[in-house]
């Protein structure tokens, strides 16, 4: 690049909004990007590394192609939220070097960020915020916006502390603009601010965001010390997240991996297929168990998909109702057992329903009273089974500590598969004894 | 209550949060609530009801509660975006009355938002937004900002027009602090706003404010004229909302809709299930239809459910892959017939490696080669085409203008047990016949 069209260059790529410019950026082969280093200092590609999502695959390998001080630098002049972010994946040592490299209070903030868990709000808050103290008016808290304004996440919101640094108010630049210059902070700050602790859940936090439509939310520590504060574009990404991944659990399926290569997207997908073919073969053992039962009565095998089929959809809706409400926070969360005991009555209900159409149906189609009777039975006790294990089974992964998401919506079918199998080949048996009787 | 008492209680109620305010509102009894419209003016209501819901199905009841002048000013304070969502719910005749109550500028504005489809930027835009002459200094701006503060849904952007009302610039009010009162705004703005059209959907406009981190969007017309802004937290409502209805689609329930009361759950449930078992019905009729094939080799009945199941499986992974995918904006929306391929292809692979796993399964299990080979070819063959419907049929049906949340998973599995009980028993036939000739 020669000196003058880098000039134009340089113009043109910083007149682009942040995104555009990481957009552009991450469109570059290695070779390219590399010569971007050298045009660009280390603040200019930080600004749009912030805009960057902070679980790229490749975060590790751009950074390594940077001159480490470089790096560091860059990390330094980033908003401490996403800095955290991307150190957080990457390997220890790597985290160490660039640490190590750094502005050493900033260091220290972000060691502190990194300590907490990621799903938190330790995990997700920014310390880029504004705070003044109690006795300042409003003059002085302008002024004091002016002069961080350019590190700060946002300025829109200005949390007033005492010299403890506990949270006494908050204030927004707008409270600012209309009062008179001399009026107290005191005065017109909003005294009982809503807060979230560090220890909050991420979903809990983003969630409070949507409910006050606020663009931050300050974090306190157990002692009420101001620490942090979460932003709501953060909100906005753990929402859309964690939207992601209760979708992704219900279909049995990572839908954030894209990749047009069928072997690619393949192989992600075979491991749940497999493990639960082999849930399906104990299906089929148990069918096998009872040949000589469908030798008999080969009509049984007819209805095994329609009861089958049947259960699964049912056993699908209940467990999608039973993550959405567990995902609920506050008042509205319900108690796990009556949840449960909502679910199957529900599938009580649906069952009887369902089962006394089906009973209709098959009555009158196959003219076999007993054979209507004995499907419309499996059909409903198959229903309210799949509705227990669709609400129960999510709520005893999370209980005792495993991810819900392994309750997805086809393994619960497969599951369902099998306890309808059972139900209706039982009740088969026990017409069919008593008809022989 | 006593005078004292109301003063103590509308000091103790102003104090809460508008979300708080509102909260206590909705648990309160009618005539409670009616004793509040007493104490509280228009104008305080209407802070707390900008906060509410707008899809609440009891609004148009609430409203019948106040005095209809008192419901007019309520909505004619609201921000008009939030204005607009309430009186989109009523009934034609309720929406005529309270615009011919409010202040006839205001009622103008709100009746042009409800002119625009729900679904679009138009829809969901305020026109509570702050603009200024490019013509103007720092100073002159900021007076402006200060004039009009209390009606601004954000005074955080500010939006800069020519005489015509085009839209030249944007700027925040974090540049118009750090900037001298004297310096003109057209040097300092960014004068490539990035913007949506009112005809925009949505969920592209809602996506465009998380991806770039913006507190708002400025919204044009056809000509480009600044028609409103959509801020912030209004993305956050649609972003969830799209999330939510994706989610209801795949599980073939609507996950929104909370009752603990079994019937009223299993009436929202009935519909979808029985009509769905009357598709299942259609693979009954076609299991019977091989009958005499299955009396010949029952074992045949011991596979079916592995092999819908499995299909079914694959069939709903592909489902939730192609609707996210479809609901992608921007560069990454893949070409329609090119991400059914890629469906298509990634299940040929999956099924093959199923189809050779259950082939092996199945031919050590029963001894039997030609068994074996039968269930691993209707397998591979069954997840091909539940790819192929999972990814295909959310496409056409939003090619022809339905919803595409019809194709839920239970509707996708619910077919593959009819596409795979076909192939299955094809192919059977076709090794039976082999066999015995």
């Amino acid at each position: 690049l020669a000196n003058n069209e880098t000039k134009v260059f340089r113009k043109r790529f910083l007149d682009m909004h942040f995104y555009d410019q990481a957009h552009f950026y991450l469109s570059l082969e290695p070779d390219q990007r590399k010569q971007l280093y050298r045009v660009l200092n280390a603040h200019e590609v930080g600004d749009f590394f912030d805009t960057i999502e902070d679980d790229l695959p490749e975060m590790t390998e751009l950074l390594a192609e940077m001159d480490t001080q470089y790096a560091a630098n860059m990390l330094n002049d980033m908003f401490d939220d996403n800095a955290a972010d991307i150190l957080e994946h990457l390997p220890k040592e790597d985290v160490d070097r660039y640490l190590s490299l750094m502005n050493r209070s900033d260091a220290i903030k972000l060691r502190k960020l990194l300590h907490y868990d990621t799903e938190t709000a330790g995990g997700i808050m920014t310390t880029d915020y504004v705070s003044v103290l109690e006795d300042l008016d409003v003059g002085q808290a302008l002024a004091e916006l002016k002069r961080v304004a350019a590190d700060a996440e946002t300025i829109y919101y200005v949390y007033v502390v005492n010299s403890d640094n506990l949270l006494v108010g908050v204030l927004t630049l707008r409270d600012l603009l209309v009062h008179d210059s001399h009026t107290k902070l005191a005065e017109i700050m909003t005294p009982n601010a809503i807060t979230a602790s560090v220890h909050d859940e991420q979903a809990e936090v983003a969630q409070k965001i949507r409910d006050y439509d606020f663009i931050a939310l300050p974090v306190v520590d157990d002692q009420q010390k101001l620490v942090g504060i979460i932003t709501v574009d953060d909100a906005i990404e753990v929402i859309d997240d964690e939207a992601q991944s209760d979708y992704s659990g219900l279909a049995g399926v990572d839908v954030d991996y894209v990749s047009e290569n069928p072997f690619k997207a393949a192989s992600k997908r075979l491991p749940w297929l497999i493990t639960l073919l082999f849930l399906g073969m104990l299906t089929a053992t148990l069918i096998n168990h009872y040949e000589a039962l469908l030798s008999t009565a080969s009509i049984l095998a007819v209805f095994i998909s329609l009861i089958t089929g049947t259960a699964g959809n049912a056993g699908t809706q209940s467990l999608a109702v039973a993550v959405r409400r567990l995902a609920v926070n506050g008042d509205n969360k319900p108690k796990i057992w009556r949840l449960v005991l909502s679910e199957v009555l529900t599938g009580l209900v649906t069952g009887v329903i369902t089962g006394l159409t089906v009973m209709l149906i098959v009555g009158i189609w196959k003219q076999n009273l007993i054979l209507g009777v004995t499907i419309g039975l499996a059909m409903a006790a198959a229903i309210t089974v799949a509705n227990l294990a669709g609400s129960l089974i999510p709520m005893l992964m999370e209980k005792i500590g495993f991810d819900p998401a392994v309750a997805s919506g086809p393994f619960i079918t497969t599951l369902s598969d099998l306890t309808s199998v059972l139900i209706y080949f039982s009740i088969a048996q026990f017409f069919l004894n008593a008809f022989l009787n």
